[in-house]
């Protein structure tokens, strides 16, 4: 008898508990995000570390990367690969293939364009209320003596993000800061890959490992 | 008295009259359409034969056209510029910069990109149940040996806009096609630019009133 | 002992006999010439159409094509793989890479880079009194609607051939034309490849012999 | 009479004296060089340092300078421009429209390629026991938070250089490297040019100033 008094009392006061809303990460961006989502990726690995320190009931992570995306195709897909699912938080990582095309297939993104797109994709979800976090590109090529052909260009865009995270208030996960130092200490060899990447820009295990721990710092 | 009734007649009758509603032409395109829009450029001569023709009454002509702009130019500023304006028609004329930009600054339009956001972009006007009329890019070059050096991509793309007026049921205006058999007829010499166009892209006096002839035939 | 007799009359004979001296040819380009060196290869071929025709002794053929070449890499190369060998007539083949690595790589040949090299070539040539044979770049891309991406290009650099080939009065085999006729009479399904070629640019079965049946008429 | 005897001895004495030969310098480059020729240029200001050491007597400048050329350019032109000019000293500058032209045109210099020509110009001045000095290329942007598009390139170029000199035993004028210190300590504003180049990759007075101090302490 006194259990089941005990056990009414305590639904009784779950029931007016509120419900735990789980927060839904959105993480947008181009191959490298669609391989964060398969095993062994990036997004899994933030989702592992979010269980091993009992914070994974408040989260919910979703992939939304397509290989070959630029800045445009992010805009373009908004509506119905991020906004249709209601995010609370949205991680943008883009800005390789604007860069790499140029040289591959003379389809790259002027610099102007890139602003214009970044700032109209940023205003769509802010017009939502949605937070939003701006990662730099990482990497296309680990060498650290300066040689990696197209660096110049991709600083020239990791700044313009660094510049939009500011002028929006966004977060920023400053991945090609961090790209860099981690090679100045690691890649003494000056490797141009298999560092954290396996071709100069595509995640290797360690690499899927570094992103998800500075995302983490950030993210949480 | 007698005047007064009279007066008062028309006024009624005229209060019965259905109020004639222009039709609304949006010319929605790059720096060849930006141009078109000024004094001597083919909107204005559209706007002229309007005139002669005694038609002028029933359309209005607006230039939505901007210096640089591809495919997914258009689609970004097409809310603002063109739906904001609510047209009863719209004319794209797209497709150059996509092609040459390749070889200028290494940031042309992939093919199933221009695909994709050509696509998007006549969705977004047939939803508002407004009239589509796509043109094909008229040149870069008016050589008529095959030998401007962007001819093969700048066909490519032309076919697929003639695809895409046929499977969405648009209506065309495949100036590729009246430039080329034009140059054919008229550039006996071979000349690179200066028959329809100043330098090879933009329109002379004659070709913004080929454009607008060639034009006129499809609209009215 | 009249045997013996005869034997050394014979021999006598042939002593006096002019040594017949092989005319020696030199197929000098790029990575269509060194597969064309294999077997099943249009030099190869060439050899045995001269072998079924009962000419084979007087001719001696070599192939002297590296994958990648562009004209000035000709240029770099032609004292030690070419003039070295003694040729009474080269044939070159060169032209695909200068148009298409524009578009891969950055690093195709400037039109009047490509002119003043080739008159380079074809000047040490007949400096040494070789007689020269132009060929002209088959084919980047069979379709035959006119959208091959380079067409406009290679067709320029063609016509560059042509006019090379008609000032210093050397020979040509125009193999771009023969191509663009052969395509229109059997690639009526507008295929980018499969009919020449396996891969837009690189001869297939039926393209080696094509070509050689295109060689053997200009050059025997 | 005494005169005579006097004018004599002097002549006699004239004649055993070794003629003192001056030293041939040819500055072999591109359109840097070509302005490095002109009043105010490098060349020139090199001229009048020596003038004003006393140096003047004992050494010959002359500029072989042409825009627009690469590596492959040089090798074209070297036997005429170069070799026929008898130097003692060749000082080759050369290398940044082998990769601006990727950019601007997509016909910049393949990297193998660029080496095999490379060494084929040394080697051609070696085998005539001409002292050559190589320079690497200065500078494409002059910003200096590694945002210049095209420094990965330029430094990649750069290093092969510095290989080329090490392994040929060649002097050295290391003018990127130069460039980068200088702008670091004077271009706190971050500027793409102004500072020592006009337009981030011809050279303002300071630079003509500024290389040619630069190479006088290599060359004297």
């Amino acid at each position: 008898m006194k259990i089941t008094i005990a056990l009414f009392s305590t639904l009784l006061l779950l029931s007016f508990m509120p419900v735990q809303q789980k927060k839904r990460i959105v993480f947008f961006g181009d191959s490298i995000t669609q391989a964060g989502a398969n095993k062994g990726g990036y997004i899994q690995r933030i989702d592992s570390m979010l269980k091993s320190s009992g914070k994974s009931a408040g989260y919910e992570l979703m992939g939304a990367g397509i290989g070959g995306n630029k800045i445009y195709d992010l805009y373009l897909r908004m509506e119905e690969d991020v906004l249709a699912k209601n995010p609370d938080i949205v991680v943008i990582w883009v800005g390789v293939n604007d860069v790499w095309h140029k040289r591959t297939s003379g389809t790259g993104t002027d610099p102007d364009k890139f602003l214009r797109f970044y700032n109209a994709v940023i205003k769509k979800l802010r017009d939502k209320n949605i937070k939003v976090v701006l990662c730099t590109p990482a990497a296309i090529g680990e060498k650290t003596d300066f040689t990696n052909e197209l660096d110049g260009d991709l600083n020239k865009y990791a700044s313009f993000i660094r510049d939009l995270a500011k002028k929006n208030d966004c977060g920023l996960i400053d991945l090609r800061k961090s790209f860099l130092d981690y090679n100045l200490k690691h890649n003494s060899e000056n490797k141009e890959s298999g560092i954290l990447t396996t071709d100069r820009v595509h995640l290797n295990e360690k690499g899927n490992q570094f992103v998800a721990e500075e995302m983490m710092k950030v993210l949480f």
